[in-house]
């Protein structure tokens, strides 16, 4: 069986076991897991056993490339109506109320309306329920499968290819905008697809904040924070290094050293069966002990995979354990107001006995 | 007054009109529009004449710097539900029910489950009533005054003024996707934010596919449809240009000028009052007479702004009429299945007497 089958399998299992006659999937993410798809229009349909595809004229003939495991169907119709019609068809014949399911975190009010409203015109209301599903798919797509961690390496692989490359443009002179564009051309001449979100790179007082936007200011001296990822094969990488420009203080020096430190121990915790919060507390205890911890406002991490931000979230209060086949990333940072900032960050994969760093740029404080 | 603070009162003066006591803006091109804020998470809120916009800690000192006309309000909650309690502070005290707006086009059936959850805290569910709006605030986007026109004007300038720099770069030996980088660094180069959307090169028998993504061949012989924008200054630009790499033959540029007659018919029939769907007819008509407009398989048009697809659209059925201040694209084009194509894009503001052109780059065949 391959991947698409398989996960368009286990979908079908969890309707069965919520008792959910049909299920639409509109989330491009979640369509693109389950059969391929990679354009930007289109309804994933699940009814009584059947799947088809709904998508419009300008995807003809990439629907017919990419889409696997459910029969493609293009009309002038929008794919939500199509998919309704489909449906309808299938649960008019039906005595019993059907239960259908639409995804609560992504489709909007004004999509329900107009689904239930093509539905209502073959089905009476009486006879349907809509079911308002979380994370049907996602709860699947947190743990990645041998093709996606295939996939992901790829991606993390890449994007590492070019730090060198990054690292020989960093020059005082060069602006913090001209470093993106140069580390985003290394990238696409690297054969990434595009950047999995906007480059970020912060010098100087810029690297306090931790999202920064590239300004048209010099490089200069001080940290330079360098966060970045692509998307190749449809999955996203994330990666942090900071270097800095110019001769480090002892001061500079031991942030950053604070920061490699937590961000080891980060490392050093994930495992399965770890619950996310520890490996946020591990990394913030390390911080704590170098009184830098107030420093650290954001959480630790987060998982990567088809989305830059997926399940699970690593920080304060998440206690959902981690599991084999999880991706995340282990990024604390440090920002001193009006000073600098430090963030190192790597992919980590959990493995059955532990955990794998995908990220293989080193991470020894670089002077440039 | 300011553009913001003449936006805001518009939709005041709308959320009065429509009878609403209080509405929550969750589109981030919305809120951009109406406060300034460019930054990925936030919740702008009216109530009796008050507006608060709510975003949590990571986006601090960037929400202080840019948004205007509204108090901000940071804190650990997720926005939505902070800008929940801020209303039922207000509403609870209220003898009548209370009607609350929430824009159903962009807010998902999750937000709405938590945002009344978080009211009901405070207020009875049976004195606060959820109105589900449409376009409340894109009814106001969709007209662009001055500002706006002068940022969409720099934009669009930005984007021709790299259009020599990749013709010089475009050789029958460089990848579509190595043409693509080059383009795409060439814009930030120049200052572009980011790139408005996919960049598309396509080559050959590519050119044939509207929504061709740059692949690893070569450019080789034959169309090279490039369709690419930029933002600058939060707002986007949009434009095609075809050219023929090699000798063009009789048939090649037959095809050529019948795009650009339509084209221009397209552009000719762009008014204050003429309606959407005769400014498709005019340019599809030239395309009929020259037994070509079944190969123009999408609409003509769209407008542009903060987003790159707003509305009015240039379709068939399209009944709206077009009003001085709307800045559309006039893009018509002819795919010939497994051979090429051709399509050719302006950017056109609408004027109170007729229009204007804001592509400088010019039309006619360029060979290479």
């Amino acid at each position: 069986m391959n991947n698409f089958a398989r996960r368009l399998t286990q979908v079908e299992r969890h309707l069965e076991a919520q008792r959910l006659d049909a299920f639409i999937v509109t989330h491009l993410a979640n369509i693109r897991y389950l059969c391929g798809f990679s354009g930007s229009s289109g309804v994933l349909a699940f009814s009584g056993g059947e799947r088809r595809f709904f998508t419009d004229g300008r995807y003809t003939e990439q629907a017919r490339t990419e889409v696997q495991g459910a029969p493609v169907r293009v009309s002038s119709l929008p794919p939500l109506v199509h998919a309704a019609q489909w449906i309808a068809g299938r649960e008019k014949r039906s005595r019993s109320v059907s239960r259908t399911g639409i995804e609560a975190e992504h489709a909007t009010l004004a999509m329900q309306t107009r689904f239930v409203s093509e539905l209502q015109r073959t089905v009476p209301r009486s006879r349907f329920r809509i079911i308002q599903t979380t994370g049907a798919v996602e709860q699947f797509r947190i743990r990645k499968d041998a093709e996606e961690i295939k996939r992901i390496r790829k991606a993390a692989d890449l994007a590492s290819s070019i730090f060198p490359g990054v690292i020989r443009a960093l020059d005082p002179r060069i602006t913090e905008n001209d470093l993106a564009a140069e580390l985003e051309h290394l990238a696409r001449r690297a054969g990434a697809e595009k950047m999995s979100f906007e480059t970020i790179v912060a010098a100087g007082r810029h690297s306090a904040l931790p999202h920064a936007r590239p300004t048209r200011e010099r490089v200069g001296r001080g940290f330079v924070v360098l966060d970045y990822g692509v998307i190749l094969g449809g999955y996203c990488s994330d990666m942090t290094r900071t270097v800095y420009a110019g001769r480090a203080d002892k001061k500079a020096r031991e942030v950053y050293s604070a920061v490699l430190e937590a961000q080891l121990a980060g490392v050093s915790a994930v495992g399965p069966g770890v619950k996310a919060q520890d490996v946020d507390a591990a990394a913030r205890k390390v911080l704590r002990k170098h009184k830098l911890d107030k420093y650290f406002t954001h959480s630790l991490g987060h998982g990567v995979g088809i989305e830059i931000h997926e399940a699970p979230r690593l920080a304060k209060g998440q206690t959902q354990r981690l599991e084999a086949g999880m991706v995340i990333t282990i990024e604390p940072g440090v920002y001193i107001p009006g000073k600098g900032g430090v963030r190192i960050e790597d992919m980590v994969l959990v493995t059955d006995t532990g955990h794998e760093v995908l990220t293989p740029t080193p991470k020894e404080l670089l002077l440039r």
